[in-house]
């Protein structure tokens, strides 16, 4: 079983110190450690062990060191910065492993940009040796990318020419909409597997810019400094420790404080369910907060859930529906939810919106088939709400009777309409009811206006189904038997389908570069993972450093 | 081989007629007219040669009735519109064939939309009948859809649940970003194998109108006068005679009047020469365009080029590099362009432009790499320097000494600047720059707006070269050498993951439905096409009517 646990005492592969506001995060691949026996982690290349160093790395920073304003990723290797993901342990991967590699090492990256645009860090990529593939995307994403001019480091993309596969962590993407490299310059640079250098690599745009050996650090210091003092992060507040989760797994699951992961083999669902805290359990002021620290509920849940996620990811490849429940009191989230939003300005409060904002986005990446489940006790409101858009359909238990116990109620909040933005840049209500501009054709304010308009409101199945926020209200009588067969029908479906059905449907209206590399990078990588011209026995990817050369099929298709 | 050539008058599973301004196309496929053996057309299912004729009725009613303003596409059958694309076809052909036909019915498709937003015809899908998969998926390309009401016709997307394979033809996009379902109600629709009738049809905005048997074509036909009365299609003008191609197909290519392609079968290259007028043959009024009709250069380029792409994509599928040339005069190519812009308020100057705007984009799409090779002779400007723009590399010939003979020079056009949007909305221009904001972070114009101010002038290697209008200029003592290897070194790539790696170059930017029904849908689709819970020996299309169970492997990817 794999987890996500580590912390900086135990890493073996990277180095993280700070010097005032600046964070220094050096790459030392031990090439012994990998996660998986069967490869070395030379050139400071890397397998999911050395990117859940990064992650749980950039958590510190971001929870523990808030006087931390800006963050250079370089190496501790001399004239190698980073090789990129492990090519033997890709070779040796299976295709899942491979997929939930790339969308973890996606969602590392993509969460260093969620930092730059949100909360007042920025990240300087010190580009001190050979930069290739993954370790050049490492640096894509970051806000600035400083390269060493020693006459030798390159940067390059060499998947498409030596593999036979894409850059699996957004280069495509990154180096035409980010970095806005002329097109053809891109097709050049993608596939040349010795990569560009020196000043040609500044004037492309591929890198800001080209240091020589003996100003390179005093360079990097020097920017990452004047980053630092264009945020807005505290230069005195304490930092929040990020204690250990405690997670107890056994053959039921994996059982968290206040989220449960209920796991059914047979079936192939996994129930997750997530508990609100009492009303006495939330903090009154900022100080209280602050003293909850990572034992604060939103913060605590978001942990826990993000934690469940990555393990259900890796862990159980055949659940392939998650069956999304809350327990609680609707007021307690909402008056929590309140508490949030008032203190949104402070560094804490803010890195937790930012946790909560990308735990939902890794939900909605997921691969699974979420179903979201109203029942009795349950409290989809505010920013549980989220877990119930964010579901592919929903079901809420209609009780006829008027005031009867136990018929379930949600509520919308305002953390409902802009707090938790999706990967493509909207609101899960915006995305659920595709409303694109906002308003009906109609000329009348929309399905989301109609739903602002009900914020606080606790709604029963009728209202949420009138509001158009549940898909389907069973009463009483049917409720057992129509969710069951519901989910016994989505578990017998092909998963492959599925997964490119709501890679589809999940997504709509605009796209950002997020969704980009989730949905059009990911697609076409997957595919070429499948395809025997990298991963049959005389594909690239396989071949390898074997000293054979690929055979391919020539089609194209 | 597969040609696209066809005529109404040879159709074997379309009906055409026409009723002052409204164009009646019927669906009423010969169950025995498969393009290959091997499968029976039941239901008014399709394959690649229903969809040939659809595309030939599409093109004749854009340049042979300018009088249609507004066309119905309905079936034939009794109650049956159209049950998609033929599953015992998919079951049976190859991965390259599979995804070829589904590009060319998405372009149809498309194509659809195109002239609805250009050129003033409207279409509605009159479903008189069940409607499935990718019947449902022609309905969506219309502007609107009417279902009747007879208690049992559906509409339905019964991929997923039945075959394990997304709707092939752009119909997850659709619903999401055209029909704006419910993101949850299209999760339920698109799993469920029966599909949606009648008025939950209309309330879940899957159609736009359901209508009882007996006012059926009433409805229908009403709504197609009130929509004809909108456009602005000549009612008094005469059409033009889409005349034959004059193709010569021999072993050394296909060859037309304008259009070469020289094949190299092994290289693995195509060359694609596309010629100028002479500066004579150009017309010199309307009266004169109208005159030479189909022989009208711009038309008979575009129809020539865009049989050559689909010749080459269906017929030579090992050809991965296509090398685009041209000759003639850059002064022609100029003049020809400003007829083009001055008359193109007359429907049939309008209806060529959109041929060319979508032969252009159909190369975009086309799967293969693309080089322009910019030497003596060529004529790479205004119209024909899109073919340089939609390349991923260009070679120009540098001479150095001063007006020597046979410098190539290129020269951008006022066409270069909106009148063939890519299917991402911008500009080639534009994308190549990946100048999404339209001007530098230096405050300048940007690179755009430099080569705007250069409008009509003729710009040689080293002009092009300073403007990032093409990306290598070497001299004559180089230029064989490093052509050849350029196209040596590109031809020994994986072509699978060229193909992705293009998708993902090619069209920065913003995206639309388009893109992503060319980029995300798609490449999800050829992922699944791959996998064998699709297509394995028990997979879910291999096996459908079999009446054996498909068996998946359940791990969720």
């Amino acid at each position: 079983m794999i987890t996500f646990d580590t912390h900086p005492d135990r890493y073996r592969h990277w180095k993280l110190s700070f010097d005032g506001p600046v964070a220094l995060l050096s790459l030392d691949v031990d090439e012994d450690g990998g996660l998986k026996p069967g490869y070395k982690l030379k050139l400071n290349s890397y397998d999911l062990g050395v990117d859940i160093e990064l992650y749980d790395a950039l958590q510190r920073i971001r929870f523990e060191h808030p006087e931390t304003r800006s963050v250079v990723i370089t190496s501790a290797k001399d004239r190698m910065f980073c090789a990129g993901a492990n090519i033997y342990m890709l070779g040796t991967s299976s295709h899942a492993w491979k997929v939930n590699f790339c969308k973890f090492t996606n969602e590392t990256r993509n969460g260093i940009e969620d930092s730059s645009r949100h909360s007042g860090l920025k990240f300087i990529a010190a580009l001190n040796g050979t930069t290739a593939g993954g370790g050049y995307e490492l640096a894509l994403a970051c806000d600035e990318i400083v390269l060493v001019d020693d006459r030798s480091s390159t940067v390059s993309l060499p998947e498409v020419p030596l593999l036979g596969v894409l850059p699996g962590t957004g280069g495509l993407t990154r180096v035409i909409d980010k970095r806005r490299v002329r097109r053809d310059l891109a097709d050049v640079f993608c596939t040349t597997a010795e990569g560009v250098k020196g000043e040609r690599a500044k004037q492309w745009r591929l890198v800001d810019e080209v240091v020589p050996p003996k100003d390179f650090m005093g360079h990097v210091m020097r920017r990452a400094g004047e980053l630092a003092a264009a945020s807005d992060r505290p230069a005195d507040a304490r930092g929040v420790a990020l204690a250990p989760l405690e997670r107890v797994v056994d053959d039921a699951g994996y059982h968290y404080r206040w989220v449960d992961v209920a796991v059914d083999r047979e079936g192939r669902v996994a129930g997750l369910t997530v508990r609100a805290p009492a009303k006495e359990e939330l903090p009154r002021d900022l100080d209280a907060i602050l003293a909850q620290g990572a034992a604060w509920w939103p913060l605590a849940m978001a942990r826990e859930l993000d934690d469940a996620i990555l393990m259900l990811r890796t862990n159980e490849l055949d659940l392939g529906t998650l069956v999304v429940r809350t327990a609680g009191d609707v007021d307690a989230v909402l008056e929590s939810d309140r508490i949030l939003a008032a203190h949104a300005g402070n560094w804490f409060v803010r890195e937790t919106i930012g946790m909560l904002r990308r735990t939902l986005a890794r939900l909605d990446v997921s691969s699974r088939s979420l179903f979201a489940i109203v029942d009795e006790g349950s409290c989809f409101a505010g920013t549980l709400l989220e877990l119930m858009l964010a579901a592919d359909r929903s079901f809420m238990l209609l009780i006829e009777e008027e005031g009867a116990d136990g018929a379930p109620e949600i509520a919308a909040g305002e953390a409902n309409f802009g707090l938790y933005p999706m990967v493509n840049g909207r609101t899960r209500l915006a995305t659920r009811f595709n409303d694109a501009d906002g308003g009906d054709a109609d000329g009348s304010g929309g399905e989301v206006e109609r739903v602002r308009g009900r914020i606080g409101e606790r709604l029963d199945a009728g209202a949420a189904a009138g509001l158009g926020l549940v898909t389907f209200t069973p009463d009483d009588i049917d409720w057992a038997d129509e969710i069951r067969l519901a989910i016994e029908e989505r578990s017998s479906l092909s998963p492959d389908a599925l997964t490119g059905m709501e890679a589809s449907l999940r997504f709509g209206g605009t796209e950002t570069m997020e969704t980009k590399i989730f949905g059009r990078l990911s697609a076409w990588q997957n595919w070429i993972f499948n395809r025997p011209n990298a991963v049959g026995e005389r594909g690239a990817l396989k071949l390898f450093g074997s000293g054979t050369r690929a055979q391919f099929d020539w089609e194209r298709v």
